[in-house]
């Protein structure tokens, strides 16, 4: 059980960067895989063991495989299309970290098993800064058994873990209904923006009052920032919301429940995505309201 | 300008008794007016120096009123129809704190100046325990001298006061943009609440999640609570947010401006409203959805 000396981090984004490098602070030999040149000569200057663009290169040697793309489609191609699930020691735990569908997490998990490895449903919440700093959200459903074998590399990477229980997919459903609250939470925060700037209201005032008052949310204190600066280089893009309120809808469809205010907002992210906005910071929503004038950045 | 001593509170619910204990506190002669007994009593025993169901009663010996009925009907009865406004000293400030539409706030500003009375538009935002202790969040809009002739109320009542301009209605429109995040929130919070129902997860696991991350809103952490608890006692209805977001939706046709978000929360909490639930805790909007099985109050 407490054999783990050697993690892969397989994918080197903002978060998976910050996982990388909270684990070497841990004292694991780290290996982080990246198609970039950047992101692999970052995480070597951080201290990594090794690191490569090709999954399968320190598979015999690994403990334990995080995974940090971005959506299942990744997750299936660096797991089975490289080859790596055949060629990692059995009994290894593959850690799943993307936002994915519950339906996709048991897909991947049946996948895996097939080579006698195990797997951690494991989405993150927290942002790059905590990932940096090993304090990530790591809401997580698995056997007992790989959260025992996962716990020195859950203790180096969160600093809270919610064991949602040991069904794979329950870890992934409870990632996409946050994402549900984080969606619509920017979606109304700009709602509410367009129609302060439609009644003349200064932007930076409201958004004094509603972070002073029961009006706020985590969302529009962090992103409605963003439009008073009229600031809209990306955190996280209006793109992501489109992947992730869909996301949502597909769960909810499988579910057969209706979404009223999510379905909107996925509507809206969609909208501001064929309007050009995609690549821009997910506060550039309120970009689909017409007949108002936004903040302009200062130069 | 320092001339206050005597101030009218007109309106002793949760929030005019906090606001008339507040100016009590702050050392003025207070006068509260309800129609009901027990509110009064507990004023008197508070302190006020009279107390009467009858508008016109003190009008003679009054420095400032203030007006904190439910609705902009209210409104007009208790200053117009009483005839209080006939009443009282030419000069006089009103301060109206009732949430209600611009164009209403701007009819009543008329209405008072007919008198020689003047407003201000001066909604609050914070909850009973804050107007208890005086330390409400004030959205006002007001000419520059009826802010100075206020400034002793607004002192002992406020622990922040935004001054949105001169224009009656502006306060009234910020109260109104404030309510629309406010009330999104909580049927959004009851939207995801119900969804992890229906995907049978934990509730009091799904509130602890998003309360540590950026999925949460101050409305969520306050009012899912309720939900997880299954304690459906009111400490405000879902019918006060089908008259709020009701504003907000008139507030939106008279601006010419699409509300896509919050005119769907309306529809949530009319129907929970129909469905037979309009007087219950308004987090109970979550009991529109079929299909889950949600906490039940414990004995």
């Amino acid at each position: 059980m407490s054999k783990m000396h050697s993690v892969a981090v397989i994918g080197l984004g903002s978060m998976g960067m910050g996982v990388a490098t909270s684990c070497i602070r841990a004292g694991f030999d780290v290996y982080g895989i990246d198609l970039s040149d950047a992101a692999r000569q970052a995480l070597a200057a951080a201290g990594a063991k090794g690191t490569s663009h090709q999954c399968t290169d320190f598979a015999a040697q690994l403990d334990a495989v995080i995974v940090l793309v971005v959506n299942a489609k990744q997750v299936n191609a660096v797991l089975f299309e490289s080859g790596l699930a055949a060629s990692l020691k059995a009994g290894t735990p593959v850690m799943v970290c993307a936002t994915i569908s519950a339906d996709d997490a048991k897909a991947i998990a049946a996948g895996l098993a097939q080579y006698d490895l195990c797997m951690l449903d494991a989405p993150l919440s927290g942002g790059a800064a905590k990932a940096a700093s090993g304090e990530l959200t790591v809401m997580a459903s698995g056997e007992p058994r790989v959260f025992d074998q996962l716990e020195p590399v859950l203790n180096a990477v969160a600093a809270k873990v919610y064991n949602v229980g040991p069904e794979i997919g329950k870890g992934s459903t409870v990632k996409i209904i946050h994402q549900l609250l984080a969606g619509v939470h920017i979606a109304v925060g700009a709602e509410a923006m367009a129609m302060a700037a439609r009644a003349d209201i200064p932007l930076d005032l409201m958004y004094d009052v509603v972070t002073n008052a029961a009006g706020n949310s985590w969302m529009f204190e962090n992103r409605m920032k963003h439009v008073v600066e009229g600031d809209y280089t990306p955190t996280s893009m209006v793109d992501i919301f489109v992947k992730d309120l869909g996301l949502v809808a597909d769960s909810a469809k499988a579910m057969h429940f209706p979404l009223p205010l999510a379905s909107t907002a996925l509507n809206m992210f969609t909208e501001a995505s064929n309007a050009g906005f995609g690549q821009e910071d997910d506060s550039a929503v309120i970009k689909i309201f017409s007949g108002i004038e936004l903040p302009k950045k200062e130069r």
